[in-house]
């Protein structure tokens, strides 16, 4: 399996090559991905929603190495997690939460002992990287580690009824999950109301709409042209349904 | 080997990681490279004559996962191509065409059974990559294809005089293949007459030329500045020779 | 250990992929890590010192492939370095200049002969890959190379007390090495007196800080906001003590 990344280091900055660079010599068996390096900026709280969805999506069996971290250098606490067949390691800022209330099942873990060196910056690179590559390379780090029963930041399962994230295209996604929706109901955002549509060719350009994204999530779109753009739709917008 | 992506997917966005964290599980031994996911966004008809300038300049034997696909969710048709010593996976959009029409010798076959859990919104995840895994791994989707004879949108083997593509530098670009032009020739860009420079160092800063870039495409570019700016082009504006 | 990629070819853009399809066929067992490809543009100085304090803080062993080369086409030659415990190919431009100065040991060799097809403007593509991975499989390119005492252009050991890389979060890099330094100086950027602060948790939200960060240089920084913006700051910009 691989290592996955999911972080705000910037997908176009210096940080998550040393991220791997890193990897390279700790697990050098292993395949990194680099998910997402545009997760919601110093935002814990939109981008667990935003993770627990991608990963629902993806093979099982990944470890994802999680790092939104406004609180680097702080007394935020540090966890690796096994859930829903997935490995985690990152803060204790809530990012991993949704992704563990969700599971089924889970096993925590809260790290105790830093390595040597570690900057007070950047601990992607300095201990949640060799901590990821240990786990992915079955050297459990045990030394490192402590099992704990409970998170110090826990979001809960729920929904979030906000946009989470703003793709490329303009797409604007909730954190919302769709299955299961009636597909009559109508979404507020903005001040505007947005009725469903099932697929992006089926409806006029320059009309928003609602559909169940590829992560499972409400999401609102707009054919060949920028949703977000079109509503002034920016992360943390709450949403509604009619 | 190895799998390379051509895609809109964007640079930063969250797309391509989930393509790649499906190929670590499909083809767990195979490189992916990342060629580009800037390319000219819901425009295969670009995407298609960059496309081909790349790939002719690259080793053989790649398998190219290519998804410029604004037609996602509709009719359209998807394929898998052999052609030029290399493998194609894509949209039948226009796409592959003009490698394919470029081809002294392409197969090809069309894709007529999906896998059960295809979203309507990201075949690049859940459609093509499984195939483009299945091709890189010696695996060949007997079941999910059948051999085709011709191309649904076939845009020919003939150059495109017109942008296709700007770099971050602010090099533009053109769809005309360079080998064997004549260069005492100028070439016309909204109104303006541009000479022929061999290389960036050989040139005046500032002065707009035009040569054979690296991709053997007529390109529009001036030293250490942007010509694209200078000049005002984007990808679709018409260029001709004076 | 890995290919490790040093460039200004954009991060978005369709070179760094098109020289890791290249590795993929003459180094198919390496790990190619993409450490940046927005080192400060036509800037080989302030890259230089960049590329020098990343790779202080890597671990050993790695090849890197270093690209920042206004003058490509030109007579400028091109070098094969070992130092510090890693390998660099790259213009002798003096983007590897720092690194040489400040290597308690070096070995260098000079690029004597160029494969055949070398195009005028990717030499990152066609000259640089090619030897990038001979050295990284252990087939050092001794037909290609002679050894040499000097480079061509050398910057020398110092620091550079000017700004040399602003991040997607808005710190602003100094060339200025943090190690030893007492931290009840004021740094002067822009004409604002900068104080020290070890963490950014440990800062008021809005008052810009200097620290060490995490490749060893004077950062300067703001919490929870981009300290460039606040006083614009750019690459190349002075700093001094106060």
């Amino acid at each position: 399996m691989a290592i996955v990344l999911f972080t705000d280091f910037g997908a176009s900055d210096l940080y998550a090559g040393q991220v791997e660079a890193v990897l390279a010599r700790e697990a050098p068996g292993e395949r990194v991905v680099h998910l997402l390096h545009e997760a919601p900026m110093f935002d814990p709280r939109a981008s667990a929603h935003l993770l627990a969805a991608l990963v629902s999506r993806l093979p099982p069996g990944h470890v994802y190495l999680c790092v939104v971290d406004p609180g680097v250098g702080s007394a935020r606490g540090a966890v690796v997690m096994e859930a829903g067949g997935g490995w985690f390691v990152g803060p204790d800022n809530g990012l991993l939460s949704v992704v563990a209330a969700r599971a089924s099942a889970r096993r925590l873990w809260r790290l105790v002992r830093q390595p040597p060196g570690v900057s007070v910056s950047f601990h992607g690179r300095d201990l949640f990287a060799p901590i990821a590559a240990a786990v992915a390379t079955g050297r459990f780090p045990d030394q490192r580690v402590a099992a704990a029963t409970a998170l110090d930041v826990d979001l809960g399962a729920d929904d979030l009824p906000e946009i989470v994230y703003v793709d490329h295209y303009g797409n604007a996604f909730t954190g919302l999950r769709a299955a299961g929706l009636p597909t009559d109901r109508r979404l507020f955002a903005r001040g505007r109301a947005i009725a469903h549509a099932r697929v992006f060719a089926a409806t006029a350009p320059g009309a928003p709409f609602w559909y169940e994204n590829s992560a499972g999530l409400v999401e609102i779109a707009a054919n060949g042209e920028s949703a977000a753009q079109m509503l002034g739709l920016t992360i943390g917008d709450p949403v509604r349904w009619a």
